[in-house]
């Protein structure tokens, strides 16, 4: 991935580590294809497994924070499924003049479609069942979501927004981690230059994406959207792109809470527990077929700037970072008390 | 403008009528800006009438037939309003892990603004008030209007077409002349590569145009559509780019019958008297600043692809069409009988 920052302080936290002796193998997963879905990772790691290899736990070094100063440890992650549209209703862009009025627009078609499918404004789904089997954080979860110091300015600020769908700071929170989105990444087809050229296009392409929670399948959600979109527009064509599970589990546990300890340890507060609006469809593999705890310490921070221009990674989270993996690795080895064997961790990070 | 072969046509077809000594002046006017909303012709021309230029009447190259074997003489033209709309609700493309659901998505609120405006399956303008001022052809003009040989097969076939928004050829003929528009040449913003970059974009512009029809006002037209566009999204940006008025006249008077038997002594038939789907700025311009008739003999058929990939035009309408100028020439010089004087035709011919 692009995490390349949060990556090396893994490392290096666990050269630390073994320089101190900390009684754990460790074993190093580089998965470099997590932006284009991870196609081969699946089959590597079941291969992996196939010829005997075994982890205690797993450590990812992904996920971020939500802001600067309030260390957070997410247990669900949102799932991912991206879907291109195309519509072709001729052989060449036509004059608008000559044919405007009576050819098929495929440009305003799929304007429509995506109409359909969301309100913009909101962006509530509008297509039955698509909220089907999403689980909603209870009272209990949204207050302790609602702790980990989301602003909304800060965030607008992070991410360069103008402008936000909600106001209230805990309603634009919950909008982008805990529920399934439908979002427009791109629109193809007909003239792109400076100006008009007022032209019929012959064809145009949607590429959109829902990010899921849980326990909405990647799979049915895929059916069920170009289901939608065929009944309304037999002639597009629905191709699905990348297809990730979203991820939750019980944020408890002697592991969640050595990584709580190690948190706090390293940048002096209490973590809090938070669920994340990204993807990483490798953790959902590795719970899988690793059948091993799966701990989420990342550093990342808003500002950095995931997939922007001049993303980057600073100092502080990275040297308190070290300290965090650090200490992390001690109170691992230290768990389970008499165990009398080194225990072993799958450290995940992405390049 | 792109049609050099009927302005050619043209000027051998007054070479042949001087040669065969026709007492008539010509003057031509090579319009070249036609394509981006002709921006100097009218100052130009201002001028030039400032400066004496007169004319008795105007014969113009631009338009053309339904079919071929189907001569046709348009007395009408469609109107253009061309316009941009621009969201811009950040400032870089933003993950959208990080931020959908929150984020503001501008690709999926235009796409909203565009199904709010039309319905893209009818071509139906949805925004109120935007039909006001429309002329609709009555009974007879409907029927003469039918019977200029349109047929969906070959319209279809002409642009290739593989669907069209109408299957009764009147109907679909009626969209593509003397019903007016709302079409999308282009819309940008986001990712536009191959496959899927799960970004929330920052900014999306999309292309805009309305044919028009009489007696539709492009300035008030504008007015209209950027109100309600700015109504429903206020920080949206709304921008003209072209503003032509559409043309309707009387399709009598003694410049129209010389034109007719032309046409009839030059290809053998009776031309239809047609409405024409396109925009020509230019004409509506010297017909308020010549104060002459101005007649369209224009030669193009569907097959020859304004704006298409291998436009082309055919020599059988130029070989024809050459006659069919040298016989207007000579009808129009034994117009007003004994008039005594050398009458002067102004041929615009846009190149």
């Amino acid at each position: 991935t692009d995490d390349k920052g949060p990556a090396l302080t893994a490392l290096f936290g666990t050269r630390l580590a073994l320089q101190d002796d900390v009684p754990l193998n460790f074993q190093f997963l580089w998965e470099t294809e997590e932006e284009i879905g991870s196609p081969s990772f699946e089959a590597a790691l079941t291969k992996l497994v196939r010829s005997g290899f075994r982890t205690d736990s797993v450590l990812v070094s992904d996920t971020q924070w939500s802001r600067a100063g309030r260390p957070a440890i997410p247990y669900g992650l949102r799932g991912l499924m991206g879907f291109l549209v195309r519509l072709r209703t001729g052989d060449k862009d036509v004059h608008s003049g000559t044919v405007g009025g009576g050819a098929r627009n495929p440009l305003a078609e799929l304007s429509a479609l995506i109409a359909d499918c969301v309100d913009a404004r909101t962006g509530k789904v509008k297509i039955p069942g698509f909220y089907r089997g999403v689980r909603r954080p209870g009272p209990a979860e949204r207050r302790r979501l609602a702790a980990d110091g989301f602003s909304r300015r800060e965030f607008q600020a992070a991410h360069g927004l103008l402008d936000v769908r909600f106001s209230d700071p805990r309603r634009l929170h919950e909008a982008v981690t805990v529920e399934p989105t439908f979002e427009v990444h791109g629109i193809t087809g007909g003239y792109t230059g400076t100006g008009i050229k007022t032209i019929v296009p012959h064809q145009a392409e949607a590429k959109l994406s829902c990010r899921l929670v849980s326990d909405q399948d990647p799979e049915a959600v895929f059916t069920l959207v170009s289901r939608f979109i065929k009944k309304r527009c037999p002639d597009a064509q629905v191709f699905h792109e990348a297809l990730l599970s979203p991820y939750l589990v019980d944020p408890s546990g002697p592991h969640m809470e050595a990584a709580q300890k190690a948190m706090r340890a390293a940048f002096g507060k209490t973590p809090c527990l938070t669920r994340e609006g990204g993807s990483i469809g490798a953790v959902v593999t590795m719970d899988r077929l690793l059948r091993a705890p799966v701990i989420m310490l990342g550093l990342s921070l808003p500002e950095h700037g995931y997939h922007a221009i001049n993303e980057n990674f600073d100092w502080g989270q990275a040297s308190q970072g070290m300290a965090m993996f650090f200490h992390y690795f001690h109170n691992l080895a230290s768990l389970g008390g008499g165990m009398g064997r080194k225990r072993r961790t799958l450290t995940k990070t992405t390049l």
